[in-house]
Formats: C-alpha cells, sequence, structure tokens
C-alpha cells in the first residue's frame, strides 16, 4: 500500500489515519498500537496527530469503531433473499471477515472484555447489530420473538464469536463445515427449546 | 465474618488470605483489589503479606485459582447418575455458583480476555475441566467424539456463558427457564448438526 501526498480534506486525512491503523493492527494488539507508531508510518509528526486524535486512547476507539463498521458493512446480507439464506450468507461473510481480519476483531473483544467502557459499547453496538438482524427474520422462520428467544439468540452469537474465533486459530474443520454447523445450531436450539416441544433426550 | 487472631500455619494463613481475597472481591473488581486493601482487611502488615504473594499480580492470580477450584468443585456431578441429568444437575449449580460469585466469577472472565496469560490458562483449565466432563458424556449421549462435536460444545460452553451472565444482570426468564434452555440447547445443536441429519430448515 502507498500513501501518497495529495493534499487531502481533513476528515479523508483522518479516514486515511483510520485505515492505517486498521492494516497497523493486522500485525499487533491494540496496546501495541501507538501514536509515536502511527505517526511515524503515516510520515507525520505527532503534533499534527493530536489534531486529528486527542489521545491514543480516542484512536484505538476510533480505529475499532471504523473496523467493526466494515464488518457490518461487508456481513449485510441481501433482503431480497429468504431468512434461512440471509443467516448462512451472513454467517459465511463474518467467517470471512473474522478471518481476513483477526487482529482487529480480537482487540475489539479483548478490548471490550478488559473493561474499557467505550470499547465495550463498541462491541455490543455492533453484536446488537447483527443479531438485530437474527431477531428481524424470527417471525419468517416460525418463531416468536420473546425474552427465551433474545437470550438464545445472544447466546447463539456468543457460540459463533467463540467457534470462529478458535476455528481460524486451529482449523479443526474445513470452512463449509464451521458455516454448516454454526448455521444449523440456531434453528436447532430455537426449535427444540420453543413452547411446547418436548424435552429433548 | 469475624478474623480470629489465632495462630495459623503459614499454608492455612495463606488459604485464609485467598478466602479474604475471594470475599473482598465480591463488591469490587480486580482492579480495586490491591495489597493495601488486602493487608488493611486482614489486619496484617503489607511486608507480610509480600511473605505469602510476591507481588499483587500473584495474588490476583491465586484468588482467581481458588475461586475457579471452588466452582469446579460445586459443580462436579455425581457420577452415579445418567449423562444428561449430569449436565443438567452441573448447569444448575454452575447458574447458582455465577449468581453467587458475580464479580470474582466475571473478573476471570475479562482477566482472561483482557490478556494475562496466567489469567487466560486459568480461565481455559477451567472451561476445560468442564466441557471434559461433557465430552466423557457424548458417548451416553449417543453422540461421536470429533473435531465438529469439539466445537460445538466449546461454542455451547460460550453460549452458556455468555447467556448466564447477561441473566444475573437481566433476570429476562425464570431461572428455571434458564437451565431448561440451556440444557437443552445442547443435544439439540449436537443432534441437528450430527453426520447424516438433514439440513434445519
Amino acid at each position: 500500500m502507498t500513501h501518497t501526498r495529495v493534499r487531502l480534506s481533513p476528515d479523508d486525512r483522518r479516514e486515511q489515519l483510520l485505515d492505517l491503523g486498521i492494516e497497523l493492527l493486522a500485525t499487533r494488539s491494540l496496546d501495541e498500537l501507538s501514536i509515536d507508531l502511527l505517526a511515524e508510518e503515516a510520515g507525520i509528526s505527532r503534533g499534527l496527530l493530536y489534531h486529528y486524535f486527542r489521545n491514543k486512547q480516542e484512536f484505538h476507539r476510533a480505529v475499532v469503531r471504523r473496523a467493526t463498521d466494515e464488518m457490518l458493512a461487508v456481513t449485510t446480507p441481501d433482503p431480497s433473499l429468504d431468512a434461512l439464506t440471509r443467516l448462512t450468507t451472513g454467517l459465511a461473510a463474518y467467517i470471512d471477515y473474522v478471518e481476513a481480519n483477526f487482529e482487529p476483531f480480537t482487540s475489539l473483544v479483548r478490548g471490550a472484555a478488559s473493561g474499557d467502557r467505550f470499547l465495550r459499547e463498541i462491541y455490543e453496538d455492533a453484536r446488537s447489530a447483527l443479531t438485530g438482524r437474527i431477531f428481524e427474520s424470527v417471525g419468517e422462520l416460525g418463531l416468536s420473538d420473546s425474552p427465551a428467544t433474545r437470550l438464545l439468540v445472544n447466546g447463539w452469537a456468543a457460540m459463533v464469536e467463540e467457534a470462529v474465533i478458535t476455528w481460524v486459530q486451529e482449523r479443526q474443520v474445513p470452512k463449509e463445515e464451521l458455516l454448516r454447523l454454526l448455521a444449523a445450531a440456531l434453528p436447532a436450539v430455537l426449535t427444540a427449546t420453543a413452547p411446547g416441544q418436548p424435552a429433548a433426550s
């Protein structure tokens, strides 16, 4: 990637710095992503950087927010598809995204869990956006939206996150199998636990 | 709780300090649990404390390890029960444990995610012990132990953790319903995704 020296608007320059931040995060943790490193890689002064980001924390949050927005954009399913196909294609795009952006993604998960309130909010917004797509589909999937459904869908989202992160590290099964397992898990859980179902045995 | 002033062996004194650590963690985060606070609450000098724990980090790890051992002990199912009953009683004990020890438990989860290698190991050991009990039962449940099964059981463990933490905070459903949903989810996921099953619809 080349960094061309054209005069950019402040907004465009900020976007370019965030892109560079995401790029740098591919090979290091959020903790290692300093303003100094960004300045060096961007070829501009620390002073100028502080014009765009008040401090390292604000820079980190902006980078993680941008990475998350990208993830939501690439996983948006085609609304003309049926609910089950939307689930599968959205999930396939999510797996591809986590695989291709492993460091930024795990930085978000770790940052959210470590107690940074803003990273936690970004994380929860992203997860709500992903699971919100499921809730929009529950009627079409023949299920009712209830506290139990919400609990299970959020639990399934945690299962997906855990499974995909482990899969990128260990590759226990082919990618198509991972997708098949996780896509089948959601209807299975919701159907088996729906009121009136006999207990699983 | 009273702190009696009898002369204890070094091992017993260390255990007592760890118990106090867990007690203190009930109302504050791991970050807020300092050696100073422990010394004050235990009524002994900082100097003496450093005889038992080399630094705050070692103290934190020992507290979290002890809380985790307790959790594994109270959730150990009676081996004379059948596999499905072991799953349900173990899960019920786990929900009760997380409910009663919410701060120590979430400290472990946060600490593991935030990148402390030792907390991560304690967390992974605990989760392996919990899911290991499931793997011991898969044959009895009529399922085969395969990479796909392991991926799903670990994913289900993440679902349980997420659902129970959210449930303690939000109480969306009665506790019996939470238990029913999570216990039913595991066989549902494993059965629906087993090789040779038709795709869920």
